[in-house]
């Protein structure tokens, strides 16, 4: 149909917002600066005051920033006070003016700033750099939360699930773009534009990112994939310069390989989720002989585990460590098994990070695989051993539900059958953990 | 720039969102339904939750609505002591952490809704739908204002200026949206496809809308203009059958003849603002000889004034009211100049809501036209006459700062003639108004 | 793919050819120019004089016009001696200069003036035009067919099947576009907008035009198509204003109820046989359900026929042409079973030219219906008779070979059996017509 | 406007052309298959038997790609007597059925053959490479030259100029295409993606392609520029790795540094004229501030003239050679102004090719640099000297027709200068070359 041509088009302008206003120099600081535009009135001002302020911000040294974010916390906070009167106030003759009232005193100025930054061209690209420095300087100074409260709670509307643009990355894909996958592939490196156009370029090779209207030069998040014909043994075999990529015919199945997100300042805002969701659901339609939608994840707290957890035989480890990988596949199966579905945080989910995104997800742990990334950093972090959570459409939703509210954790009947013979290699502690 | 190509087609996914989860019926009450969605964890879960709960609004009568925003107001409400207490707490130790607490006290479980609501595909039409019943039914019930407060929060977010899309309507546009533009017009009626042709295919004719991508089948604002060489000195002349349209050359102003809302609503939710001097800056890019912006607008509220007012001679009425127009022109230039000028309301603004509107955005009240617009609606509301509001970029933020801070308003140099003029018509308290 | 898209894009300036000269008023006389025009070097020269013939040729009246196309016959002819020698030349000494020598000379220089024209912006569509003209004067000017030879050759080039542009039009589609759907609609009158809403906008309808790239504001042909389950009975169910739209699930049947061609000026080259067979394959994929593609197609001659030919009994005519339509249905499936497929014209081919067109494309005769276009021009033509001509993706180039090769037509059983049931209606010379 | 938007998508169909018939493997020779296919009717058999004709080409040797050429030119030509009998039948009596036979007679049952291959899918630049390889093996064979007369006569309606898209190439153009650029840039070549980062990525860089809507995947030719305030001397300053772009306010001339054509089959069908013209069009419009539009062009034939001409000092020659270009910049300079002026071919155009090519558009030498190319190419052709050609599109038509009709060289007065100063480094027959 045409309709999605035409949309297209209609979108095009989202990204060509013409400068109504001109940035001009303003010498003053950048808090004179903040306090005009919390107080402006009027479109024209508030993008003229919103440009400055942000070119201002962009010339500011580390010291200056913590000086901003100390005026953020200290002069642009609420007043308790002030609220608990309202509230009371609100308790005592509950009217629409009243709690109109209460949440006026509730919102800090800081949200009026940022709200009216944001309508500068280009201000959530910088407003995300803003919470990447903010989180940074955040680790000596605890109070910056409270202008993060800010940050995410706004974050939340503008990064939406309905305004994400999911695109596929392949080889038409413009550099600007293929350029920053080079920069943000965080889970296996990716060398050079060689080695890029082996993941994007065959046929039986996928790359999907979320991407927002006003930040359409940097992804948020990608994922990357390969269809085989059952799943694959190891990164290796996946990433092998000389493979031969395989007929749309004999594909079965989908290989999430590598999640990255992309922007720092989006930290705890959450799009893997819906991005595999949605990408099982794209190729499902384009590709309807795909039967099986699994990961092969990194197990990055394994080998941590092993060599700390009471009770595993010191001869193991050091088999592990040294050159035993292959002999001793099997064992470190059962042991990466145990790791991912029995040992857990204070809170009752998964120690693993990777474990507790997928399972939250609604995945299963499908299969465990030994020797599967023998690069110097899938040795360090889990003595090779990697993982394939499978997602099935039918299951998601329960077994989602289940985590959420059991801490409950699904196993295929394999992993099952590894994680009881972990116990053998444990002593009662390490079982029971 | 292929820039923009990419970006077109990177955003026309954003309206291609695939239903995740798919709309199974539930026959439990919305009310039940809404409460499971405030609850819901999962993406799968609150998508399928909210496109349920969604299309059991849609099939709900006038009285179950109600029903329904009765349990919003009294249900799903803040806990006034709660909020207080959490104030308390906030000003005695101002953590983070009891700031966080206190803003999620502070905010009504309404919110979680509307929020979840709208992650589902096509949400966002729905609640502007919603809130249009919603306005309706709170004529009736003034506590109903207090659901508004919190779509007014989330609807500020959502249609965020950086968000909304600025597209030319013209001849090539989907005949899918040029329906919906004859049914929205609501200054000067479109009669059929062929006034329709007229305003939209000439070269010297141009119309714009705004856009929002979870919505691109219905424009939100949308303004015609008529290129010209000088002001018109009427509609009737600029939407005339058999008029010859202007060389580009001979073009030196535009004029905004008509703005229409078409999303009640959206009502309070401004984008006039935006559009006209977004439009001002595209069409200044594009054809440098324009001089002149200024609008052909009418003056809804000047009849009804003159009618009521006190000392203005009854046969003046009568003569107006008659044939009179065309010989008492000159006077009911100086009444509408002397009414849009210094008619004020209680708060000290311009009682014509009109002048309200451009003059807040920094316009000018550049010149009164008698016999402008002599369709029965014109003659109705302003015995035919019309204003032109002048757009001056260099002066609109300083023009806005002025009308928001003192009820300052602009009047150009025989204008204020006019409004001296009208002083003989008027009697001392008519004068004083 | 975003491939798609970037071709989408790379495409889009194929239209926005910049004009590089300009066009200037040439006051000489159009054959003085095309002198010119056919000598000029240097590409700029051409699509200046190029544009000023095309503009001059613009303003000529219709005996100007003759005179020109006179000058073109007379005087740009070939010089019929000079290619004898240049042939008996390459015939005696066969090298390659030779042979574009003769090349050379067999090229009137008609070609190069037309193909200098279509350097000019626009051109493409003002040649068609023109041929327009021709093909209408031609009926009293039989040597302008030896113009049209040349125009012939360079449109089938520059008409190839490869630069067709097939497109989906729908509601979405410009208003530009859908006013001239309206306007060429040749089968079955479209009355007003509403009328084309009905035919394009509900999802059991669809309609496709080819389009080419330097006349992008103009169909070349388009065919209009109901999806149902089963074929309808009749061109009035159809078109029905009150008919619901069925469900995707139960569609299995794709009707072409009508095909228009746009542009006499293109009158003989085909583009009818690529539009149905390639729509046919982008149905089929997007609706894997659709099991039979056929046509309702009119029948044009068969009146005529039943008036005229031997052998029918004049009181059956009468009772045909009178109110007896339905009583004799049965009858007149018969008599256009047989009309369709047995009555030939001298050279072999169904006199009917419809049957030709569909039966050369490899389609087969598969139903005969009565009483299915009971409008004036349904009657009048074919006494409200339509046909179903079955297009078998299997069979299509085998029959069309058949066809071809041996005139041989097929036939499906039932309308077999119609046929040998229309021997009784005839006598002997009819039936062996 | 939105219709450029709507073309866009109009468009982009035409790269989506679903295969209607399927390639199924013929194991007959080519030659037997090209016979049918010249036979073929009906769009299917044409469609089905070109895609298996091109697959087999595909697959061919050397030597079978010789025998299907020798078929070509012995069985596929005309049959020189009928043309001739043909010819004297319409002189005898010109009528346009016998004008129509005598065409026919005329066209080889090649073009027959090249224009169905030309119906399947991809087609087109399979053509090209086939044209590529024709070349090729003609140099040994004098006979192919008659194959490529029907080819040059099909390609030069297929690339006509209305079909040429021109595209931006720059940092949003897909990596599928930018690899191209790096692999045919045939003047100053490209490095790496840094080194075409470099090229297309600053504001003050641009790159032009041309596009054919059949090859969409493959430049056909592209232009790189420059932007810059006034003329670089060297191309080592244009290409530096770490120059600063400079402002667009600061911009006066747009420098044409490098062009390159992408496709050897289509040698001698010229794009270059109107990619320079449309480039110079489309940078006039969107940056007004240019005032010069230059070349910094190649010599590529002035050592080699210096080194063999009569009368030049061998001294002088060793120096140049040598270290000396530095100090001997003037005497270079006179001398390339000397050759490229004043040294001709047998047909009185410039012996230089890139002379002629510039020329021949209508640019004029405006001005000769020493030392501008020190590449080693750039030593070894021009001694590193390079030549700026400008166009002035005021000038263009005037100075094409001239060189066209007269041989005219349009040269600076500064270059008149340099042309004198060259006659005391020459003797007399050097001079007068």
């Amino acid at each position: 149909m045409a309709r999605n041509g035409y949309f297209a088009n209609l979108l095009s302008t989202v990204f060509d917002q013409r400068r109504i206003g001109r940035v001009h120099d303003d010498t003053r600081s950048i808090i004179e600066q903040s306090r005009d535009l919390i107080a402006a009135t009027g479109e024209t001002a508030i993008l003229r005051t919103a440009a400055s302020v942000l070119s201002t911000y962009g010339k500011l040294t580390t010291e200056e920033k913590n000086r901003f974010f100390r005026f953020l916390v200290d002069e642009l906070d609420i007043d308790a006070a002030q609220v608990a009167e309202a509230a009371l106030r609100y308790g005592s003759e509950p009217t629409s003016e009243r709690l109109s009232a209460l949440f006026k005193a509730t919102e800090p100025s800081r949200q009026t700033l940022f709200r009216n930054l944001n309508h500068a061209d280009g201000a959530t690209a910088q407003l995300v750099a803003l919470r990447q420095d903010l989180l940074a300087e955040g680790r000596n100074n605890a109070d910056y939360a409270k202008i993060d409260l800010d940050l995410v709670h706004l974050f939340t509307s503008w990064f939406n699930r309905g305004f994400l643009v999911l695109r596929p990355i392949d080889w038409y894909t413009p550099a600007e773009i293929l350029e920053k996958i080079i920069a943000y592939e965080a889970v296996h490196q990716i060398n050079d534009w060689d080695d890029l156009r082996r993941r994007l370029k065959p046929d039986d090779r996928r790359c999907y990112a979320y991407f927002h209207p006003r930040m359409p030069d940097d992804p948020l998040i990608f994922v990357e994939i390969a269809l085989s014909r059952g799943i694959p043994e190891s990164i290796q075999s996946v990433l092998s310069e000389d493979r031969e990529p395989i007929a749309a015919e004999a594909m079965d199945t989908a290989v999430f390989y590598s999640i990255s997100n992309c922007q720092p300042g989006l930290y705890g805002i959450s799009f893997g989720e819906f991005l595999i969701k949605h990408v099982v659901a794209d190729l499902s339609d384009e590709l309807p002989q795909l039967k099986e939608f699994v990961t092969l994840s990194p197990i990055p707290g394994l080998r941590q585990w092993v060599e700390t957890a009471d009770g595993i035989d010191p001869e193991l480890i050091a088999a592990l460590s040294d050159t035993g990988i292959e002999e001793n596949g099997e064992v470190l199966r059962s042991l990466a098994a145990h790791y991912l579905a029995d040992v857990k945080r204070g809170d009752g989910l998964p120690r693993d990070p990777v474990a507790r995104f997928h399972l939250s997800n609604g995945a299963e742990i499908h299969n465990l695989l030994a020797s599967a990334d023998l690069s110097d950093n899938g040795v360090r972090q889990s003595f090779g051993a990697m993982v394939n959570y499978r997602y099935d459409v039918q299951k998601l939703e329960e077994n989602s539900e289940a985590f959420a509210t059991e801490n409950a954790i699904s196993v295929s009947r394999p992993v099952q059958a590894l994680r009881r013979g972990a116990t053998s290699h444990l002593g009662w502690e390490g079982a029971a953990a």
